[in-house]
């Protein structure tokens, strides 16, 4: 049965959550008074559907239904977990987790896109105080994992158990904060960071784009991958983080910064700051720097997940969960996925080295389908592609799904013939096809040798099959 | 003749502009009174010279010579460039720069590497002030972009540009932070983040790795590529900065961080955080934490560098400037590269969908050989590949140098046919081969047409030259 989530409070944050459980399969029912809540979301939407699935390697589950409704207790029909993102004001929360309380039973989990408030602050005066806590995402929440689940003393470990199941379940990283602080722990950085940005502005040090390039091109790259402290730990070399310490530890009484103080909030700085801003990045629509945005996520991400490193590895794992066995068809469908931004090239369309690493692909779904698998692999034993002829048929861009069709032609000791056709998905056009001949090798001597007797059996009775 | 950097003080960040200049092709003197500098520095250079090269696709110039000298006066000997990295001691540093001044003439650039340090600090007394700027990178150096450039207000322009060149040339971004302030830019703000890090590990919100994943799985991920305020104009949506700032600018009146507070740097804070770094770490040396890093960079960079986006736009940038065009010889060698970490797969070789990248990138220097390039693809010609047929011949793993040589078999009309052989560097033993067909198209219409007269008047003159 298709699981049900609840959006209450559309805009930026709410779309990005909509837009994530969608493509992830389950139905959500959106609450927005806003009557611009549906055109706001299905933008949102357009973003996430081109670039979410650039992260995966395995096809996505069926995708849900997004359905809009006029009141909460609409929204939150059959609903198992509730997302509220509505705007920043203490009183308005309360109100509206009164009336969710009224209309979920008590397994629902009821979690707050909150930064500015504590678990402790919205369940306060709550009929069921235990089954509200904290999800507090980070834009764009359809591509960054990170989600900080704040139950406070009084969150229910039951409903933090479910909500942990539920972020893993659409592909985010519940980060369990222990403590409940104001703004959590990573608002508290950019907290810190935004303050100084600020003076830097004020009092002409630096403009907004050479305050983006010191980030960009220096320390925002370590972090991409490895955060705060294990990059000092490596900085600190040989003598380990004692030494780092010791020598970066004394400049905390160094008056670096001017975060003792605040620096006030008026039109001259918001004008200097939005002005710096139009002169650096004025020339591109917000939707044309979405769009950057997204394509260089996605193309960070993918790398991160080539190398099974920092947010790449959660992508690696989840993608490993909706990765189903091949069925039993004739013709095997191999591949199933989105053409993602990093396989483009100066024609602008899918380079023709990636044709090959998608036939890879589809012989390596293949090889696990007849039992020469990772563990196969790793008590070395495998199959390497010895030759292969390609022919491009039609040209694919960026975001457009495809599928794979591969036939055992020649299965006989150990060698292996494969003749695979890639297809679009929307109207099964022909857009390539690969005859690809592969040779068993022991990983030990690099030589060819027969594969164990299961894999030879498999590979025996799929070329009886596929040769009819 | 080649040009000669001058390295005063060694350690992980002298080692790193070290390993940096020379695999940019610069000739290094080092003095560092050290005696294990040259093991040190020999260390940093082992992870440069692996992981540089994999960011270019173009060959880098022939590798300088690094050597190690009993005196400043015989490292600065003929160079252009000195850059200093000895420790944070401001004496120490100006009777270093009284030295070098004494043994270098007045064009050569004095750089500093110090971050506790303003330029008008070192210059104090100095003979000729203008000659001495601060040039602050990042670690590592051989990897990072970012170097901050302040000259303060006694930095001479002439010394800022030559330094700017220089930088520039080795592969890096010179920021010109144009008022002195202490710290600079970049640091400023990770002091802002240590010191906030160092209270939530104290007050036991957060371990150092929830920290690190709060950081990797979220804004690490957006600061890699856009940095703070360009993130934040995307944020604000459509109705743009101004709307973003009147959000979140309030929230610097609430008290969201101890940042107005210093907590006490003792032994039981250092205890505490090396201990939870060792839990989340430990496991894995300083040499196997730096491998990582390294490979996680080199991975994310050229994912921008594949969108031309962030940091990566600086590396296809510098990479333009190192690409020289194809000689006269037959055959011609079309590519000369290192694997690059992003190109291995499960075997633990280089995936064959990447010789098919290998012999697209082959064609496409062929292409711009013969007047097919980036200007004839704007003009709206181009050559699409229709077929091609790969035979793996010997694995090849991460690091390898390797180089292609291609020949023209057929150039006639709209048909292009080239045979590449792929070889390892170091025995030029045979790889991998290519045989593949192109057929020239207009980018407008999608179909095959032929060439403009002076591109198919060169394909014709090298196949007949290749025929023999």
């Amino acid at each position: 049965m298709t699981k049900i989530a609840a959006i209450v409070g559309g805009g930026v944050i709410g779309g990005g959550w909509a837009a994530r459980f969608a493509l992830m399969g389950w139905n959500v029912q959106v609450f927005d008074p806003d009557p611009e809540a549906k055109r706001k979301i299905s933008e949102v939407m357009a973003g996430a559907e081109r670039a979410l699935p650039m992260l995966y390697e395995a096809p996505l589950r069926a995708r849900g239904k997004i359905s809009f409704h006029q009141t909460i207790a609409e929204a939150v029909s059959g609903a198992q977990y509730v997302q509220e993102s509505v705007p920043e004001r203490l009183e308005l929360k309360q109100k509206v987790y009164a009336e969710l309380q009224a209309h979920c039973s008590e397994d629902v989990v009821l979690a707050s896109s909150t930064s500015g408030f504590k678990p402790s602050e919205l369940q306060e005066g709550a009929a069921r105080p235990g089954q509200i806590i904290v999800a507090h995402p980070f834009n764009p929440v359809y591509l960054l994992p990170l989600a900080e689940l704040v139950p406070g003393v009084n969150g229910a470990p039951e409903t933090v158990e479910k909500a942990r199941e539920i972020l893993i379940d659409i592909g985010m990283y519940p980060l369990h904060v222990k403590a409940e602080i104001d703004a959590h722990i990573a608002d508290r950085f950019l907290e810190a960071v935004w303050r100084e940005a600020l003076w830097l502005v004020k009092d002409g040090i630096a403009t907004t784009e050479e305050i983006d390039d010191a980030i960009r091109y220096g320390f925002g790259l370590r972090w991409a991958q490895m955060g705060l402290f294990e990059t000092y730990r490596v900085a600190g070399g040989e003598a380990g983080m004692k030494h780092f310490m010791a020598q970066f530890g004394p400049a905390l009484k160094w008056p670096w910064t001017k975060l003792m103080d605040v620096p006030e909030f008026n039109e001259e700085l918001v004008d200097l700051i939005a002005g710096q801003s139009d002169a650096q990045s004025g020339h591109m629509s917000i939707r044309e720097l979405e769009r950057l945005r997204d394509d260089n996520l996605v193309a960070i991400l993918r790398a991160l997940k080539g190398q099974n490193a920092g947010a790449g590895k959660l992508i690696a794992d989840h993608d490993a969960t909706l990765r189903a066995p091949l069925g039993g068809e004739v013709p095997l469908v191999t591949v199933r996925r989105t053409v993602p931004v990093d396989w483009t090239d100066v024609n602008g369309h899918m380079n023709e080295g990636r044709y090959g690493q998608v036939f890879s692909d589809a012989s390596e779904e293949l090889m696990f389908h007849v039992g020469a698998d990772r563990d196969y692999i790793a008590a070395g034993n495998s199959y390497f592609t010895a030759e292969t002829g390609v022919k491009y048929v039609l040209e694919t861009h960026a975001g457009e799904g495809f599928y794979v069709e591969t036939r055992v032609a020649l299965g006989q000791g150990k060698k292996l013939r494969l003749l695979h056709e890639m297809k679009r998905a929307k109207d099964d056009a022909l857009l390539a096809t690969c005859d690809q001949f592969l040779l068993h090798v022991s990983l030990e001597t690099r030589k060819s040798c027969p594969p164990l007797p299961q894999v030879l059996q498999a590979v025996e009775a799929l070329a009886a099959k596929h040769a009819d």
